[in-house]
């Protein structure tokens, strides 16, 4: 508890002189003022973020993690859990969507096991594994807590290390993605219980399944909360009493980017469901993050309305594993440029405004 | 203008076969079904553009066409028409807002003088500069046509002209933008009249005119269509009276591209107006274009609606230049990388749905 505690207190307020500077720099570019619009914004929250009025990302980094839920048991996923440790060894062997776009973003892929449900063999030590396994697989929700309140806190904690770590390998801004079958029920729960939504409008199909199924999985979430019944003020108790280990990393690494002053590019509903955990542990996380897209699982657009947060795109996609944020990185970076590379209207004798 | 009529002539429907091979095989993909959404989409909208069921872009091509327009005299426009030239040489030397986002996507930049009002000097031959100038301008259409009738099939044909000399080269994925101090005010007066709108509603601030600005600029497009009185029926006619030299150019860039079946992907409201005439002159275009961004520029709305197509994002951008093009090539690259380079559920040895 005692890193989670620091990692939080380091947390500061965005840099609003490198913030001005960023703005009267992009008031002096060739082109019409502001008229890269939503771009310009990026530019100028990134500066903020890292107090550099202009800023360089060099060092990109998805950090997909992957955990394994024990509400599968009550039929809540359209895929067999099995699927958590093959998607692993796919991302690793690099065939998965978020390889694809990471790949074609120029971003490195870090896969961490926060708790999948079986040993991830790696034959050889990879430089894009990370093993911070907590336990294999969370424990059925309906019938108690997921995880123990310790194991939150670790899981929280492993986030940290695992964002600490990609620091000091020179990573200057992350993605986070996730992997876990069942772990869209475990996000509805979480979204309802801390937005106050009704479970059915935060809940929706996951990776696909029927109407029928829907029923289930509503149900389910219903049941676990009431079983449950989670501490409001305390968000590693509702964290582990109806989250994933997956989500907890995923918060802490958010905590922990926020602390290092590092943007955190979100990708739909499973991290904005680690993002509404982080945001109550503080909620300055909010500055230091950027959504993505708008995901169709239901329920992402109460999460971004809870954060008040727009995404910077829609584009139909469910997929998770970062896929969002990977898209996402690449408009930041694109801001960024703007901000550096551009020519001011004196360095190119362009005339300004009449 | 036999070389328009040939190039409408060969475009042909898209490639059905071609299309539903790929949407078969992102099926196979180890993700949930349409889990990338409309990523996926264009995937199958380029196959069936090119015919090749697993489409790959290696050469992507910024085309940016730059114009005068009589019509400032008028004060029509925020900025005087000198920029028009020295924004070309901006682009020459790589310091403008398309510049910096090709790079950013890996697309190159040309860019066609299609009617400067001055000489655009360049030192060496420039593999990126483009020499079609049809006039030093086009005339102030409140006073008569912006351009004769056989300028205005010259123009066109000089984009086709452009485009086949890029195919030669390498070409297979391109994106059109625009240069041009007033061409907002000619691509208004185009938008409203072939969709029908009001010329108040289809009218917005170009690069920054205030309210006042506003009023006159409504005031000289209603009297440019009054003393002209275009013929509907004859999209060059429109072009000729209302429109202007890289504006003609656009249209003949998607029209050829259609007819050698090369994606087309379009910026904002200038090669908005330039979709309108080339789709009036054969609406199979459409199939070969891809909206990129929805424009800040009202009236950009109004010509998406009318070619039934939707936007691929929103990022409040009103630059020109082919900056949204640019963004939006990226994205239909990441699409077809995901069905070229992504695990099939075989492949890597996934589990299916239950």
């Amino acid at each position: 508890m005692g890193k989670i505690k620091e990692t939080i207190e380091e947390i500061r307020a965005l840099d609003e002189a490198a913030m001005e500077s960023a703005r009267a720099r992009q008031d002096t570019l060739t082109k019409p003022q502001h008229s890269l619009g939503i771009l310009e914004d990026i530019s100028v929250k990134i500066a903020g973020i890292t107090g550099d009025f202009i800023p360089e990302l060099n060092d990109k980094v998805i950090i997909t993690m992957a955990g394994d839920h024990g509400i599968t048991e009550e039929g809540v996923s359209a895929y067999p859990k099995e699927v958590t440790p093959q998607m692993v060894y796919n991302f690793l062997r690099g065939g998965a969507g978020i390889n694809v776009l990471a790949r074609h973003v120029g971003a490195r892929v870090v896969v961490v096991d926060m708790g999948v449900a079986t040993d991830i063999e790696v034959k050889r030590a990879s430089a894009n594994f990370i093993n911070k396994k907590i336990a294999y697989g969370t424990a059925n929700m309906t019938k108690g807590p997921a995880m123990r309140y310790e194991e939150a806190v670790r899981s929280i904690e492993a986030g940290i290390d695992v964002l600490e770590h990609e620091i000091e390998k020179g990573a200057d801004i992350v993605g986070v993605g996730d992997m876990g079958i069942g772990n869209t029920t475990a996000s509805s729960a979480i979204v309802a219980f801390i937005t106050g939504e009704p479970v059915e409008l935060v809940t929706g199909r996951g990776t696909g399944l029927d109407d029928e199924g829907l029923e289930v999985k509503i149900k389910t979430i219903k049941s676990a909360l009431e079983v449950n019944n989670p501490d409001r003020e305390d968000a590693i108790d509702i964290l582990a009493k109806v989250g994933g280990f997956e989500i907890g990393g995923m918060a802490g690494v958010m905590l922990a980017a926020s602390a290092h002053r590092i943007p955190v590019v979100i990708d739909g509903f499973i991290s904005g469901a680690a993002a509404l955990i982080a945001y109550e542990l503080n909620p300055k996380i909010r500055d230091y993050l950027i959504a993505s897209h708008l995901s169709v699982e239901s329920g992402h657009r109460a999460v971004l309305e809870h954060l008040g947060m727009e995404p910077l795109f829609n584009l139909n996609m469910r997929l998770g594993e970062g896929t969002g944020a990977a898209l996402g990185i690449s408009l930041v970076d694109a801001s960024c440029k703007i901000l550096r590379e551009m020519a001011t209207f004196e360095e190119a004798g362009v005339s300004e405004k009449e």
